[in-house]
């Protein structure tokens, strides 16, 4: 069984040895390098621009700005098309795409970027939410609050005018009447910062345009959404636009959907067919997405037994300049307001609000962190009101395997008892260490996952294979999962499969590499196509054993008939007659119910269970146990899947303790590495276990679900559920650092005596 | 019908704009560019190459000789394995490489080429054929002449000792018994010479090898061919080895199977990881490859009436220094030697002898042009030997539709009479213009076209097609035959199909391109493609429209059911649940009697109608006027095919009135393109026309079969016919330059004077 075993990853090598190539490290001849003039304001009118002394210092190709753009559309967005490639009346946000320039080297174009004289008028600044939902606040997008300019590209929903991007709302039951049923109502609100991503690899792009179309090499995720919107914003059919991505380092929804990818390629129209590249700084990077900030406030009834009565929740969304992902991420809110536990009557309401800040579209988990650690901190203080030990009261209230967490949503495809269980059980739940605290907290979220994907497989003449599939490899260790299927359901070695980045020309499309979706969706495609080429595998065989296809069994690389036997190799010289020739297995995944007839197509399930120690003169937390539970279905990659969930893990530490974008009336304060603090590896508990639920229960190949995002969405509640059970202090606000952690202990201290 | 009319050509705009790119066009960071140091004998022992000099002289990254061999198979040969990457043990032509330098200019690695000293022991001659075949004769291949060490990659028959490359024997009936029964009998002796290709690109290449396997960018025209090649002499699996062809200019046989490709690798190998390019000057390419100079025997015994009662050939072939594809050009032959004529009894001898000149391979109608030479002409002489008008003659005894050539090959597949009528309807033949001589040949050749062909057709979400297609465009306009073949199977315009060159990793596998095959073969693998996807789409959209696959028509880029329609671009969406996904058809040609049950595939057939001036006093011939006949079964696009055929024409005239590649004692005296004269335009006729039968009797799409071929093989006989018919004096040796045909025609007076 390839499935199942804990391979070497396929791009292993590759990359330990550096032979792997990002689209930095690509070698392009006759190179130009652009660099990015950005606003330094976070709200003003551009009143002119002028280029001319940039244009003619030696060395400069071609300088892009709002001008050039006449002849396109030049609006793009995955939700609405919101956003110009380059900003056309108004910047929004500190870092927004002002003019462009493309020069011999990256140096003449940084020299001509001073030399680019913008006349701004500054415009009050929405600085956050409470900024953009006041009365009179000045709006980022006129027109949108007029006849609604913008297209709703997704069909996500409702958008509506003022500085509203869009809003969610959602009622089940009969919450306002389910209220006076209560016994006790716990309201409380928190909050969860901005985040950067944080991939390894900044946001890179090199286009060129010439009389075949548009080439872009680019670390996107997203390669065929991408093509669709390229071909439409510059009117190209699909079949003339090829976007090839090499290695990607680290994705996590910064490299989601559209991100420079219109702008190099605006700026390659100008260059006369010479490739571009554009290669953004950190800080560049961290100016152009990042997770949204929310304010979350929940009001639940119970009664006293525990019972959930009624709900109702209100979730305010900083979705910064643009649309971006902001409406999809709002909608995916609402499943995890209504969680994981019985409740009848809840009523939610979410609303995504322009500010002037950089655009915040997907992370892992799109909108997960936020409103889990809000959900999992609230149950464990209903815990507490009712006197009931949180994890017991987990147990008690939790909805089982077939239950329905969201009317008209496909039922809950887990054992949550199990998986919440095994996160406690490495812990002494009961009787911590004097001075530790335990806390544990379960994710449940709905998988977005589409389930449209498309593979091709290609039996060589000599027995090796060449997997097509439009996955992007971002570290998450597709490129491994897709081959072992393969090597499974061909029944040949690693070794002898091929599979390399893709290339819209040449690679069957998928959706889109996130959501979970790789292993479940393109997997099952992939498994199909095996399917499909063994089929014609053993056809040929039995042709050339002069047999019936049920005589012939394939394996080891070899179809056998009775005590007879053939290479792959050999089958297909025989079927084509020379040493030459190739089967091509086809797999398609559609929504035909092959993979489900509800959404989610799965529940990505995971649990954290925590144990902390305090410094109480300090406030510090150290976080002395973790166990990250994730509900996998079947690891096809044992080692692989462990390795994602704990990379999760450690990323959600990141706004669990340290991690906070932070904005001074528009101004980013810490837009860099020095001053945003992302974990390090000392800051990993003694006690790290991953622990994989398999139950097969997942609609992918072997019984897979998604997994590699519900790692990130307990982490932090774990924590806070840990702080209370071991101060009796609620901390509300994200991150932990000890500076808020020692000052609400002080503040709740005071609150007693007083 | 797109198919059948005269479309642009798909890579027209390209090619005349100068954006179409050919492997020495496409850019590359890092390139290295390759030098080869070639032998300066012709035959000579190699006792050592110091290549100290040249490595220490800066710029010079890397040299490759003999000495880098070692850890590989370094043999290659379509044929035969009997030529080495760098000359080893001995060189055998001048021209041979025998080191090769890489460095960061071109100009670096010439000089380092001055650099090395290479100690020779020059060794006897085998300057030609006599030579070859002498007693006592120097071997050029030692160890042939033993155990055989070289492998028969083809399995193409017999090989031989002494110097002998290749042997093929054929006997129809009891020919020496038959010859008691002639009349008459007609012994002749012709010679044909050494011809260079002359495509206007060299040969080309960029190799690199890196982590991830080979990469080469090449003007071949087999890349499939190639990469298994690579593949066994590296020791890849073919997942690893990319071949990448862009636009080829021009190939007429130069650039099939192996040729600069494995030197290329090799050098690659040792430049760690950075790409290395060999451009080669036309005269190297002279130096590379060529056509096989012949001497042709034929005697044939006849009836006063006519009758064919039997005939003896001997054809004796200069293979040049290694076999290349020398054994498939003799084994080709044999059909020539038989004619298209009534014949039962035959008797064929050819052999391939090995001599201290360029190796031989591959050209437009292997084998043809010298064996249609030399019978044509022997018709004629036959004809008037009997008093016979050659036209007349040739009317009576051409076979018909139906009857067999070759005992055991398909049956003449079309109407022979019909054509060579055509050849000569347009000339005044019974009455030629004073002064004037009229001649026609006809040429009929077995296609070696093997069935052998894959093809992918991606329709995507915007209804644009991308074809995938292994065959190379040599100008020969393949992509624009084949992207018909999609636009009249799919009902779509040409330009929402995108083809581009191969790439081995992504391109499903075709044979090669090469024996006319790719209409027939290719095409019909496209049309498979395109009927597999066209049934998917009825497929799709019988299930939109929620009806059954017959109600569904498909025309004009939509699927209909009764009154209504929907593109093909809303089919795939709806199939795919969103504006993505793509439907993929798959077409495999394989020997499975799908194109005919018997070889060839289909006859190759042309005739040329030549009316001739002549300049009594320099000899010097005026072709006044020619009329070319093809027999394409159904044109795709009939001005291509003229357009092919008259290339094919012009292309033939080169060897008829001034084409020959000449040697001094294994010195060749005028391998550049100041002294090789190859035809201009001014040497066309006034009146030159090209007609196409379209019988539909082809086993390709539509009823097409191969041509392009064709043109080249008749024009010689045709005009030396003509000159015979004007002047009584008939050349047996081309090309028929004005000394030659004025020396041969005092040389006959004198001797009807003596």
């Amino acid at each position: 069984m390839t499935v199942g075993a804990s391979t070497h990853r396929v791009d292993g090598i590759d990359k330990v040895t550096g032979a792997a190539k990002f689209t930095g490290d690509l070698a392009f001849a006759d190179l130009l390098e652009a660099r990015v003039l950005r606003s330094p304001l976070p709200h003003a009118k551009i009143i002119s621009i002028d280029t001319s002394k940039a244009a003619a210092l030696p060395g400069v190709i071609a300088v892009l700005t709002r001008d050039d753009l006449s002849d396109i559309d030049p609006y793009y967005g995955n939700c609405l098309r919101d956003r110009a490639v380059v900003a056309t009346d108004k910047v929004r946000f500190v870092g927004e795409p002002v003019a462009v320039v493309a020069a011999e080297s990256g140096l003449i174009a940084e020299q001509a970027l001073a030399l680019i004289d913008v006349e701004y008028q500054e415009l009050p600044c929405v600085a956050d939410i409470e900024a953009a939902r006041a009365e009179g606040a000045p709006l980022l997008h006129e027109s949108q609050a007029g006849a609604g300019e913008f297209h709703d590209v997704a069909g996500v929903g409702e958008t509506f005018g003022g500085n509203i991007c869009h809003r969610e709302r959602f009622t089940k039951g009969e919450p306002d009447k389910a209220f006076a049923d209560a016994d006790d109502i716990i309201d409380e609100t928190f909050t969860f910062p901005m985040i950067y991503q944080y991939a390894m690899e900044p946001h890179s792009a090199v286009a060129r345009m010439t009389a075949d179309g548009i080439t872009l090499w680019s670390s996107s995720a997203h390669p065929f959404l991408v093509r669709a919107e390229l071909a439409h914003m510059f009117g190209y059919p699909h079949a003339k636009v090829e976007v090839i991505v090499p290695y990607v380092g680290g994705a996590y929804g910064s490299k989601s959907y559209f991100k420079i990818e219109p702008l190099a390629v605006a700026m390659a129209r100008k260059t006369g067919g010479r490739p571009v590249r554009i290669v953004q700084s950190v800080t560049e990077s961290m100016l152009t997405t990042r997770r949204h900030s929310a304010r979350l406030r929940i009001r639940t009834g119970v009664k006293h037994d525990g019972t959930l009565i009624a709900r109702e929740a209100e979730v305010l969304m900083d979705t910064g300049a643009y649309a971006d992902n902001g409406p999809r991420v709002a909608k995916r809110v609402i499943s995890r307001m209504l969680g994981p536990y019985k409740l009848d009557h809840c009523k939610i309401d979410i609303v995504a609000f322009y500010t002037n800040t950089v655009p915040a579209g997907s992370m892992r988990s799109i909108g997960g962190p936020q409103s889990i650690w809000a959900l999992e901190s609230h149950m464990d203080s209903i815990a507490s009101t009712l006197g009931i030990d949180p994890l017991e009261y987990r147990m008690r209230q939790l909805l089982k395997r077939g239950e329905v967490l969201k009317p008209g949503a496909t039922a809950i495809d887990a054992d949550l008892r199990q998986g919440t269980q095994a996160a406690v059980a490495p812990l002494n739940w009961r009787a911590a260490k004097r001075g530790n605290g335990v806390g544990v907290a379960v994710g449940v979220s709905d998988s977005e996952a589409m389930p449209v994907s498309v593979a091709l497989i290609r039996l060589l003449a000599d027995g090796s294979v060449i997997l097509l599939a439009g996955t992007t490899e971002v570290g998450q260790g597709a490129r491994t999962i897709l081959s072992q299927i393969v090597a499974q359901e061909l029944s040949i070695p690693m070794d002898r499969i091929a599979m390399r980045g893709t290339d819209t020309l040449t690679t069957p499309f998928d959706r889109s590499t996130g959501a979970s979706r790789s292993t479940t969706v393109m997997g099952s495609a992939v498994k199909a196509a095996a399917e499909d080429l063994r089929k014609q595998l053993i056809t040929a065989a039995a042709e050339a054993f002069n047999t019936s296809t049920n005589t012939i069994t394939i394996s080891k690389g070899e179809a056998r008939c009775a005590d007879k036997s053939l290479t792959y190799a050999q089958v297909v010289s025989k079927f084509f007659g020379m040493p030459g020739g190739e089967l091509i297995g086809r797999g398609y995944m559609r929504p035909d119910g092959a993979l489900g007839k509800t959404f989610p197509l799965f529940w990505e399930t995971g649990m954290g269970g925590a144990e902390i120690s305090l410094d109480r003169e300090t406030g510090a937390i150290k976080l002395e146990k973790y166990i990250t539970v994730a509900d996998v279905g079947k690891a096809i990659n044992p080692v692989q899947a462990e390795g994602q969930d704990e990379g999760a893990t450690i990323q959600g530490l990141g706004n669990t303790l340290f991690e906070s974008l932070e904005y001074d009336n528009g101004q980013p304060v810490n837009a860099n590495l020095v001053d945003y603090r992302v974990p390090r590896f000392t800051d990993l508990p003694e006690q790290f276990e991953s622990v994989l639920i398999e139950n097969g229960d997942g609609p992918g190949p072997y019984g897979a679900k998604g997994m590699g995002e519900s790692g990130i969405v307990s982490i932090a509640p774990a924590v806070g559920n840990a702080l209370f059970n071991l101060t009796g202090v609620r901390v509300r606000d994200l991150p932990l650092t000890p500076e808020r952690v020692w000052r609400e202990m002080v503040r709740q201290k005071e609150k007693g005596k007083s």
